[in-house]
């Protein structure tokens, strides 16, 4: 397999863009990114386009062939992926094999999801799709439902409170601050997050991620391509994608998902990599319970200890692992098949030392995606050289 | 890259399977394939899944990843794709991929759809997810009115009647009734075509695929793996993706597509052969006027002469090129995300010399799935060794 190096970058601000059609908003965030790469789009081998619930919310499918020819990219293939929330991960992994394989030389992966001209009930039923319906739709369980039970099992096992899971929100939200592609950057406190409402036992709104509107894009290339513009270089280390159940009751602790377990450990494996060599990670902080969970998973915080290294600092910027410089799902938004990208976008502005929240010395950094009940998970290492 | 095999193939019947989950027809034909092949499912490393509106139509997404779980599948990357009517093509290609590039030595792909259930307006409301809505949405046009135009244009240019198009449906109908997977097949006659329901001026209702629910599924291979159960050894000799406008006005003609041709020219390029070698194709004639488009787009019959060459019989079982003796989306039916996957268990059955419509010593076969305005295709070609 070839090496493969991030050529360009390009985002849409994540939040509300009601009145943009949802091809033009992951047109913006790929034509940014083209440009940015200097790469000839004669070279663009193939796009890859991630996206969840556009057909049942925008009525558009068929969306990697309306942007591809926007962008002008001619007969190239054009892929939309999807994996619910992991769909951003899972399309640029593919990107990554396009090249890694030698198949082409350069290739355009983009995600973008349009969700806030849309009611609460539309939302809210389009994000079930990600459940296994079949067999937990008669729960009648929704997404906060699940991670609501999953801070409960989290809390019994662990003595995890909601002191710890507030520091999380007010740690996120303040990054979220300094993002300016961010949707809800907060100033918080435990009291405020005390007093907001309830959703979903015990968690409260400001323990959930805003639903968004948002594209972001990476151009990829094989080293030959590589643009000679100052920038560092930027290497995939690691690419992983897992799957695990979507069945809730198939889960053995509601606090762990398998797949995530399994994609950090072949990402580690890939990139001969350890935990402690990571310097930041993007991680799939949709509601704030997952931030901890995730952090565990993945091997950057002891199993049990998210809360507590959260209260302490720990997860922090100037902590053992940096979580979330960006503020993460919970303030920089969740467009849901944008999410993926957007956290490439991010940790490589950190590889290069340009973000406006920047982790001092970062050389090497995480991405990590999640979709669903933790059915489809993708890790990606990326480092500096 | 590695030589990719077809190791075992699965299908359910096309048809009404109203009261059947979708993911439990996916289930059905990659069970059915897995058995076939007889490869261990711990040899799979990956899954491929071409849907193109079950979110929309079913409310479920995912379907990779619970596709996978049913079939106990482990943790293995699972994929959906999505490329209108051409996504189960575009699954089958990237399940080569993963193959021929060595990441994978077996892969399996299934293609499914589940569109019955729903009334016509939700179906038509849902396929149109397929145009570019954002600039042919004013137009008013849906598919059945985009391939009358195109008929239209086709009658003005080469002076194919209404007779030389119900050639095409007589012949498809008769060939579904030889199939016991077919949903649609029927002995008809022009005054029959004629006095049928007239859907969007030319097209009639025997010119126009129903909605169907089905899947099907392939496993391919490396050689290494091929089963050696004295079944002929099946290669896929070529396998090409590519995009056309999705925006009608960018047609330069409205009786051909440029995703076509331009994937025609990359099989025949990579597999070394040309179209006087193909023995049948099994093409995209979601309307009768496709086939005549399509045998054209892909050099199977002169420019112009689709018509002309169905009415002689030249596109029947004794003709020069034998085109969808399966019966086609006409007659074996249309559910959508199953329909690419599906011709490849056709034609993998005819170069076995086990098709219940069997073309006499067929040893090269081709397969052609088209996506919404010709937004997206794929091109097959496999051979019996």
């Amino acid at each position: 397999m070839r090496n493969v190096y991030v050529a360009g970058v390009g985002s849409t601000t994540f939040g509300k863009h009601i009145a943009t059609p949802i091809e033009s908003l992951a047109v913006e965030a790929a034509a940014r990114a083209i440009v940015e790469s200097g790469i000839e789009r004669l070279n663009i081998g193939a796009l890859y386009l991630g996206n969840f619930i556009s057909g049942p919310l925008n009525g558009k499918e068929v969306l990697a062939g309306i942007v591809g020819e926007r962008l002008g990219l001619g007969n190239i293939p054009c892929t939309k992926v999807e994996g619910a929330c992991a769909s951003g991960g899972i399309a640029f992994r593919h990107a990554w094999i396009a090249i890694a394989s030698g198949m082409c030389d350069a290739v355009i992966v983009v995600g973008v999801e349009k969700m806030t001209h849309a009611s609460t009930t539309e939302v809210t039923s389009a994000l079930n799709c990600a459940m296994d319906n079949e067999n937990d739709g008669p729960s009648g369980l929704t997404f906060p439902g699940l991670f609501g039970l999953a801070w409960r099992v989290h809390a019994q096992q662990y003595g995890t409170t909601r002191e710890d899971v507030a520091a999380v929100v007010i740690k996120n939200k303040a990054y979220g601050l300094l993002n300016p592609l961010a949707q809800m950057g907060a100033t918080l406190s435990l009291e405020k997050i005390r007093e907001s409402a309830m959703i979903a036992d015990p968690l409260q709104m400001f323990d959930c991620c805003p639903a968004s509107d948002g594209g972001a894009a990476i151009v990829l290339c094989a080293e030959h391509l590589l643009p000679a513009n100052g920038q560092p270089r930027i290497k995939v280390l690691a690419s992983a994608q897992t799957s695990g159940s979507p069945r809730i009751a198939n889960h053995p602790h509601l606090c762990s998902f398998e797949a995530t377990v399994t994609a950090a450990r072949q990402a580690y494996a890939q990139s001969g990599l350890q935990p402690q060599d990571i310097d930041l990670v993007e991680l799939h902080d949709c509601f704030s319970i997952a931030e901890i969970i995730d952090s565990e998973d993945l091997g950057l915080v002891p199993r049990g200890l998210g809360g507590k290294w959260a209260a302490e600092g720990r997860t922090g910027m100037d902590g053992d692992i940096v979580i979330n410089p960006s503020g993460g799902l919970l303030a920089k938004g969740h467009p849901v098949g944008a999410t993926g990208i957007g956290q490439i976008y991010e940790v490589v502005q950190q590889l290069r030392g340009q973000h406006p929240n920047q982790v001092a010395n970062a050389r090497i950094a995480m991405t990590h995606n999640l979709g669903g009940t933790g059915v489809a998970c993708t890790v990606n290492i990326l480092g500096r050289e």
